[in-house]
């Protein structure tokens, strides 16, 4: 694209800022980053080691504060557990119900044994505050500092330091596991911000 | 009804057993009581102060283990956190997309002020294990006793110690808060069970 206007490549440059890694995710506030998660999606959790990169389906988070922090349960029985401790950062992906085999793969294979990128046909993009690759392919991406670990109880308390969206993507739907075996997709979308008003943080 | 078949009686009284406070609460297995969570719905919390009850709306929980146990965020800023923090006990109490205004309104107002089983016509049922009341009008309810409290992360973690379905209920679909005062109601459900099985817990 070709435009001499200092206006319009100013709001491209603008526009591509805000862009990573050639994937269409755009940046959001990081203050809006807890309504991601909050809803309760089951979600990918990507590390890397050091040597390679790692994804793990994760459906056991929840967000704890609105800066935002989430806590997520985990422990030595996953194969990202190490990383996660040794690294202290990680990227949580949020998949969308077209790609509920490859969530259901992650989960029941070992990244001790298998490169899941590769295997489930993944891309990873670099981040911009952590090692842990974002997923091209999910609907959205938070990279994540580990601020503790709360061993008695498997909790790890994480704090969202940016967070992106992919915007052109159609399919939106997240998916909720059940814990059975079964999952359920996201139906409609019921407005209540009149009500809640007084009880929403600043910007959200 | 009447039938003097002791086989009919004993069955009759055995359904009767499962049922609780004259509502349509049947007991279900604790093993299978996490799958209630897990999804991610938004949940009302009742308590018990020792001489009143309260009930609260909650997003931010999620499973920490089968047996189950659950996380919590929560803190002095609510109401209910003083009789939570002074029984050790609670009530998660899980409402379906027709009680939504219900849901919002209890979760915009003060227990301080506002008797909400009243306010919000709910009917508290009484509970076998723990003195916070299950709420009859939601799809489920699950009886906890506090294990443990992380005033770090206000992470409050509990252990279901019964839990009941009202299966006469035609509306089954829970609700997702989003964060920003929308709701996501559940859509279709999918199966996976088959591709799972090698990671699901015994009976589940």
């Amino acid at each position: 694209m070709i435009n001499n206007s200092p206006i319009v490549n100013n709001s491209l440059l603008r526009f591509q800022a805000n862009r990573i890694g050639g994937a269409m995710m755009r940046k959001i506030k990081i203050s809006k980053a807890f309504t991601l998660l909050e809803p309760g999606p089951v979600v990918l959790v990507t590390t890397n080691n050091g040597k390679k990169n790692n994804i793990m389906t994760i459906s056991w988070t929840m967000v704890t504060g609105f800066t935002p922090l989430f806590a997520m349960t985990t422990g030595p029985w996953n194969y990202s557990y190490a990383a996660l401790k040794k690294s202290r950062e990680c990227v949580i992906a949020v998949p969308t119900v077209d790609l509920i085999d490859r969530v259901v793969g992650i989960g029941t294979c070992s990244g001790a044994s298998t490169d899941k990128f590769e295997k489930f046909k993944l891309t990873p993009v670099k981040g911009k505050q952590v090692r842990a690759p974002l997923i091209r392919e999910c609907l959205a991406n938070i990279e994540c500092e580990v601020i503790d670990i709360v061993n008695k109880h498997n909790i790890i308390v994480l704090e969202g330091v940016a967070a992106y969206i992919d915007s052109t993507r159609n399919e939106k739907r997240t998916i909720h596991a059940v814990g059975d075996g079964t999952f359920i997709v996201d139906g409609r979308t019921l407005n209540r911000r009149q009500m809640m008003r007084s009880k929403l943080p600043d910007g959200v």
